[in-house]
C-alpha cells in the first residue's frame, strides 16, 4: 500500500519510481534509506545532480545557517549578498584560474532553461535561425531544447514537428566519416540545403546517448571549425560538468574555450534547483528582462553552490575524480567486460557505461538494473534502446563504497548472463 | 561599488535589480533589509511567489527540521515521504473539498515548464496542434510557452518565428465583440483559416497584461464553449492561484472546472522552485518519462508547500484575502483614483493595478515606481507599455503595513502628478 | 463507359468533372459541346479564367498566326518579341492611364505562384515573417499560399501545420467589430501576441469565401492603415481582376493603389496558363533568378494576353460589365430572391452569389446546381459549406444568353425549393 | 534600345535574359533567331522543356488543327476528349509496356506544383511530416518544394525558415559514406533526432546540382530501403524524364518502380505548361478537390503531349538518345577534357556537365558560357558556384548540329583557358 498515494494521484509520467520501487526518506553521501529502513548505495546520483553526495554536511551547515538568520530566500534577479558571494567566488576560484572571462546569466533553475537561453542568445547574436546539434544528444524537454534532443520518445511528446535544428552524426556513429569535414561541407557547399547555424551545441561526453566520450582532437577540430565560420560553440555541461569528468568543466581536457557553457544539476551543490549560462562578454547583447523567470534567484542554491565549490577545493575533489575513474575503469575492464566478449565499456571520471547492446536482446540491461536494485543499488540506464548500464556515483564516494557498488554490478551482470545463456 | 560585481560579471539580461538598486540580505514577512540596513516594504512579492511572506516561520521550522534530519533533498521523480505527504495533504485538504479529482504531475520546478507540459499533453490527447491563447497573456519564456506569451519584447527574444498558437482578443480589448462567439465562429466556420485548437489557455486575472479580472459570466461561457467543442481548458494559475484572488484556485469564483491547472510561484510556499500541473484523470495518457527534468523532485519545496497549506488553513488565510482586497480597493478608489480622473483601478484580492496609461506619457508609471522605491517600497509595473503600477503584497501582510504601503503609493503618485502638471 | 478512362486512370482528386458529368469537346463564347453534341451554357467560366469567352476569335487568329510563323513558344525569362509587345501594351494602355507605375514580374503561370512570389518579396523587403490574410480568403494551394487560404478542406491537405499567417476577421463576419481598428490594435498593442506583418493580402471581392464585396470605404481605410504602418498591401486580383467587377483592376472603384497586385486566370486571355505580379518599383529588390520556374515565358499566353486587352478595348468590354452587372442584379433581386425570403444575393459586375445557407440544409445549393446542369448549364458553388451558387458568366456573354442562363437558375431554384418544402 | 522595355518595366528577378542578351522572335528545332536575324544553336533547351525541339512540326500541326476546330482550350479538371486521348495513349504506350500501373494526377502546370502535390499526398498517406531530400537537389520554388531545394540563393528567397525536410548527403559528396546505410541508421537509431520521413524525393540524375548521375546499384539499394521501411520513393523526373537519359523514365535503367513520379517540362511536348504526378493506385486517397488549381486542364498541352509521344515513337526518339549520348561523351572526353586535366565530365544521354570547378576561379564557367553565346550558342550553367557548363540539346538535334555545337564549346573553352593561363 506504500505506493497507493502515488499510483492514485500522481501522473503516469513518473518514471524512475517505476525502477526504484521504494519510498525514500533520508540520505547521506552515497547512501539512501527508505521508509522501511532498507539501505541503498547510490550509483544513480540524481542523474548527475548530486556530485557532492546527498546532504553533504559542509553545505548543509551553510544552508541551515542561512535559513536561521533569515537570509533572503527568493530574490528574483535582484542584487543579493548570497548571489554576489557566489559570483565572486565562481569568478575568482573557477573562471579566472582557467583564464575564462565568461559573464554569468542566471536562467530559470533547470538545465533546459539554460539551453533555451543559449539558443535565444545565439540566434539573437548571429541573426541565424538554424542550430547544429549532435545525434545522440540530450539537451532538455521544453520546446526549444527539445528540438535538439534526439531520443524519439521525448521528441514524440512535442505534439508538433520540431524545427530549426540540423542533427549532425556523432563521430562514433559513422567512423568512416570525418564529421568535422562533413559540417564544413554543409555550410560551404551552396547546394547542401542546410543553412549555416547560429551555434553548434554539444556535450563533450554524451551521457543520455550512451556514455560516449568525444576525442580531444575531435573537440579541438570542432572548436576551430566553429571559430573559423563564426558559429557559436555551446557546451552543454549540465550533466558532465562540475567535475564529473575529472576537471570542473568537461572541455578543459581539450584546451578549448566554448562561446557559451550551460551548467545545472550539480552546480546547485546540494541537489537544489539552479542553472547558469556562461558566455563571452561580447555576446552579452541581451536587453533587460528579455529572458526571465520567477526562480532565477534561488538564493539557497547560491549558498549551496558556493559552499560546494569551497568543499571541492578543500578536498581537492575534482582531481580525485581522475583516480576514481581509474578504479572504475580497471574494474569494468578487468572484472565486468570479461564476463561477455560483447560487453562494451566506455566513460571517464565518474561517468561510465556498460553497453549490453550486443550482448543480448533489448531489455538485458534492464534485467541487470533490476538485479542491482534487488541488491540495494540505485543505477540508471542510458543510450540506444536503453542498453547501457550507467554507473555514475557521487564524486565524493568513498573507495570502499565504490568497490562495493562495482561488485554489485558484477554479480548482477553475472546472474543475468547466466539466465540469458541458460535460456538459449 | 556595491554593484560592481554584478555589473561586471552578471549578464545584461538582469532586470529587477535595475529598479531596486540595493543589495538585499535578509527578509521577513513583508519586509526586506539591504546590506546597509535600510528596510523596505514589499509590494512586489517575488512576482507573486511569496504569498506567505518572506521566510515564514511556520514553514521555516519545517525546512530546518527536514534538513537537520537529512531528509532526502533531491529525489528526481522517485517516491519519497515528503512527496507523499504533500500529495496526500493537497488531495485531502485542497482538492477533495472543492470536488476536484485532479491528478498531479510534478513538472520541472518553473511555471514555464508546467505550461510546456500542459501544451504537450493537450496536443497528445487531442491530436491537434493549434492552441488558443488570450491577447495580454503571459505564460512563460521557454519556446513552447513563449509562443503563447504576448508581449513583443519577450517574443522577439525567440530568434525564430513562433508557431501553432492563435491569439484571441481579450474581452476588455474590444468590448463590442463577443469573444466567446468569436471563438465559436473561428472553429465552426469552415473558411476561418483557423484550426480547431487542442486547448484554450488563460489566466482568470491577466496579471502581466495589466491586471484585468475576467468576468465570472465570461469565464463560465468560455468553460461551456470548451466543453461543447472538446477543447481542453487550461487555467494558468501560476501567478493568481494559491489564494491570491481570495480563493485557492482563482477560478473558484466562477464555479468552473478547468481540464488542467498550472501552479507554480507560491505553491512552493517559501519561494522555493516548484511547479505542478493538475489535470483530469482521463487525460493522463503520458508514457513514463515522456516529459521529465532533473529538479521535479525538489523535496524541500514539497515540505514547504505542505507547511504553507497548513499555515493557510490554520490562519484562515485565503478568506482573509477578500477582506484585504476590500481595504486595497477602498483605498485605491477613494485615495488614489481621485488624484487624476484618468487613473484606472483594477484588481481583486491581493493583486491590483493602477493604470497610468491615460494619465501621462509612457514612463509616468515608472516615475511613480521610482518614487515608491525612494520611499522604501518594492513594487512592480505591468501591462501595455508598463503603464500599470501593480501593488501585490503578501497575503499575510498585516493591515498596518498594508496601509502604510498604500500611503507610499498615494504620496508617490501625488508627487509625480505634480511634476507632470508642472511641466505642462 | 465514356468516363471509364478517367475513373480508372485519373486520380480521385478530380472534382469539377464530378459535377459536370460529360466529356467536353468544343467550345465557343459562352457555350460548350460535349462529345454527344449536347450544348451547354457556361456560367462557370473556368473559375474566372475565361472572361473573354471560350476560343475568342479575335485572340484565336493571333494564336494560330503566331504558331504558323514559328514564333518562339517557350522562352523561359528570355527577352522575346511577344513578351515585349505584351509589356508595352500593358504599360501603355492599362497601367499608365490608371497612373499606376508598377513593374511586372512574370511568375510561374499559376495564380498560386504569383502569390508565393508576392509573399517572398514582401518578407524580403520588410524583413518581417508574418502575413495578414482575411478569413474567407482563397489564395492558392502550394504551401506558401495555402497558409493564407482559409477553407479547412484545403488546409488539411497540407499534412503539416501552416505557419506565419494571422487571419483577420472579414468585416461581414462580425459587423459589430471595426476590423481596421482591430488590425491597428494588433500591431500597436505591445501585448497582442501578434507580430506586425510584412503584408496584408486580400481580394476586394471574396470569391471562394462566398462572393462578398468589400465596401469602398473599408478598402480605403485598409489602404490607409497599411500605408501608415508600412505594411505592404497585396491585392489578389486573380479571380476578380481583368474586368470581372467592371473595371480592369477590382480595386479601382476604391481609388486605392496596392503595393502589389497578383493577376492570373483571365490575364492569359484564352485560358492559357499565365500569371504576373505587379509591384511598385521601389520594392523590386529581387536578385536575378531568386524566384524562377520553367514556364514563366509562355509566349502563346503573352500573345493571347495582348490580344485580349486589345479586344476589350475595341469592344469597350469592361464598361459593359457594369451594365451586365445591373441586369444580373435586377434579375436575382427581383426574380430569384423573392422565391425564398432567406435567399441572399451578393455580387457585382459579372460575379454573383446566391446564398442558400439560410434557406435549407447544407446541400440545398448543390441540388440547385445539379438541376442547372440537367438544364444544360455549368455553374459553380462557393462559400461556407458550399452554400452559395455562383453565377459567373464570361464578360462577353450576349444579353440573350445571359438572360437564358438566369432563367435556368430561377427554374432550378424553384424546383429545388418545391422539393424542399414538399419534404417538410 | 532593344532591351529598354524590359529593363524599365520587368522585374529585376529576370535572369536568363542577362546571359542571352538578345530579343528572340522565332525558333525551329535546335535553332532560334533574334529580331535582328541572328541565328543561334540551342544547347539550353528551355532548361529541359524542349526535348522535341522548338516548334516541332508534327506537334504544331495538331495544335493548329485543335485551335481551328475550336477544341476546348481551358477545361479545369473536367472530362474532355483531349485529356482522355492523352490518358489513354500515355497508359497504353508508355505505362503498360513498362508494367507500370500508375494513376495520373493533373496538377497545376508547373513542376513545383507536381512536387507540392506529391509532398501533400505522401504526408497524407503516411501521417508523417518529415521528408528526405538529397543534398544537391532542385525541386521547385514554391514554399513546399523550396524546403527540399538545396541551393542557398533560392532558399534565402523564402523569407522564413524552411521546415520538415532532412537533407541527405548525395553519394558523390562523401564517397566514404554509405548513404543508404546512413539513412537506415537515421530511422532505426532511436537517438538520431531525425524523424522517419513520409517520403524520399530524388532525381536519378541531379541536374541543377551539377549533372551527377546516380549509380544503378545505389538507386536499387535506395528503392529497397524505401520499401523495407515503408517510405514512399518519389522520383522527380521533371528535368531528366521524358527520354532525356535514353529511356522515357530516367529510373528505367535501374529497374526500380518509384511510388510516385513527377513529370513536367517536356511532358507538354511543345514547351506548353503542363505537369502530372503519377502514383501507385493504392496511394490515391485524395479527396475530391483537395489539391486544385485553375490551369490543371491545359488542353492544348494535352494535345501536344500526346503528339509528342507519338512523334517519339515514330522516330524511335528515346533509343536514339543513347547514341547521341555516346557522341557527346566521346567528344567531351576526347576533345574537351584534354584541354585541362582538372576538367571533369559527367552525364548521360542528352544531359551533360563540364565541371570547371577545379580548373580556375569561380566565374571561369561563366566566361566559357559568354564565349559560347558570342559564338551563337545558348547554353546554361549548373552546380555548385555555377561551375558546371551544361550542354543539354534537344533529343531531336541532328548530328551535324550537335557536333557543331560541341565544337563551339571546345573553342570557347580553349579561348577562356588561354586567357586564364595568360593571366597567371
Amino acid at each position: 500500500m506504500a505506493f497507493e498515494v502515488f499510483e492514485t494521484y500522481e501522473s503516469e509520467v513518473r518514471s524512475y519510481c517505476r525502477k526504484f520501487t521504494s519510498v525514500f526518506q533520508t540520505a547521506k553521501g552515497s547512501k539512501l534509506w527508505d521508509e522501511e529502513g532498507r539501505e541503498y548505495i547510490d550509483f544513480f546520483n540524481g542523474a548527475g545532480a548530486l556530485s557532492y553526495g546527498h546532504n553533504n554536511d559542509y553545505i548543509k551547515e551553510r544552508l541551515i545557517d542561512y535559513l536561521q538568520k533569515d537570509g533572503i530566500i527568493h530574490g528574483m534577479d535582484m542584487y543579493t549578498g548570497a548571489k554576489r558571494d557566489f559570483i565572486e567566488y565562481f569568478q575568482e576560484s573557477m573562471l579566472k584560474p582557467r583564464d575564462l572571462n565568461y559573464k554569468i546569466m542566471f536562467t530559470g533553475p533547470t538545465g533546459t532553461n539554460a539551453i533555451e537561453s543559449a539558443l535565444k542568445l545565439a540566434r539573437k547574436v548571429t541573426g541565424r535561425t538554424n542550430i547544429f546539434a549532435m545525434m545522440g544528444a540530450f539537451h532538455g524537454m521544453t520546446m526549444g531544447a527539445l528540438a535538439l534532443t534526439t531520443d524519439m520518445s521525448s521528441r514524440k511528446g512535442a505534439g508538433v514537428p520540431l524545427h530549426d535544428v540540423t542533427h549532425i552524426p556523432a563521430p562514433y556513429m559513422f567512423p568512416e566519416l570525418d564529421t568535422v569535414a562533413y559540417m564544413e561541407r554543409l555550410i560551404t557547399d551552396d547546394h547542401s540545403g542546410v543553412e549555416k547555424p547560429a551555434a553548434l551545441v554539444l556535450e563533450t561526453v554524451q551521457a543520455e546517448g550512451g556514455i560516449y566520450v568525444f576525442d580531444i582532437e575531435w573537440l579541438q577540430r570542432v572548436a576551430a571549425f566553429c571559430k573559423k565560420y563564426e558559429i557559436l560553440l555551446i557546451v552543454d555541461d549540465i550533466q558532465v560538468g562540475c567535475g564529473r569528468t575529472g576537471t570542473f568543466f568537461s572541455f578543459e581536457r581539450a584546451g578549448i574555450k566554448p562561446d557559451m557553457v550551460a551548467l545545472s544539476k550539480s552546480i546547485g551543490g546540494y541537489g537544489l534547483p539552479m542553472a547558469i549560462l556562461l558566455f563571452s562578454p561580447e555576446l552579452d547583447i541581451w536587453k533587460p528582462g528579455e529572458h526571465n523567470g520567477t526562480f532565477r534567484g534561488n538564493q539557497l542554491a547560491f549558498v549551496a553552490a558556493k559552499a560546494a565549490l569551497e568543499f571541492a577545493k578543500e578536498t581537492n575533489l575534482y582531481d580525485n575524480v581522475k583516480k576514481k575513474g581509474e578504479i572504475i575503469k580497471n574494474f569494468l575492464e578487468n572484472e565486468v567486460k570479461p564476463l561477455d566478449e560483447n560487453i562494451e565499456i566506455r566513460g571517464m571520471g565518474c561517468i561510465w557505461g556498460i553497453d549490453f547492446g550486443k550482448v543480448g536482446p533489448v531489455g538485458t540491461s534492464r534485467k541487470v538494473l533490476d538485479e542491482c536494485f534487488k541488491n540495494n543499488m540505485l543505477i540508471e540506464l542510458a543510450g540506444r534502446d536503453d542498453c547501457v548500464l550507467k554507473p555514475m556515483p557521487a564524486l565524493t564516494i568513498p573507495e570502499d563504497e565504490l568497490l562495493k557498488g562495482l561488485e554489485i554490478i558484477k554479480k548482477s551482470t553475472q546472474k543475468v548472463l547466466a539466465q540469458l545463456h541458460g535460456q538459449e
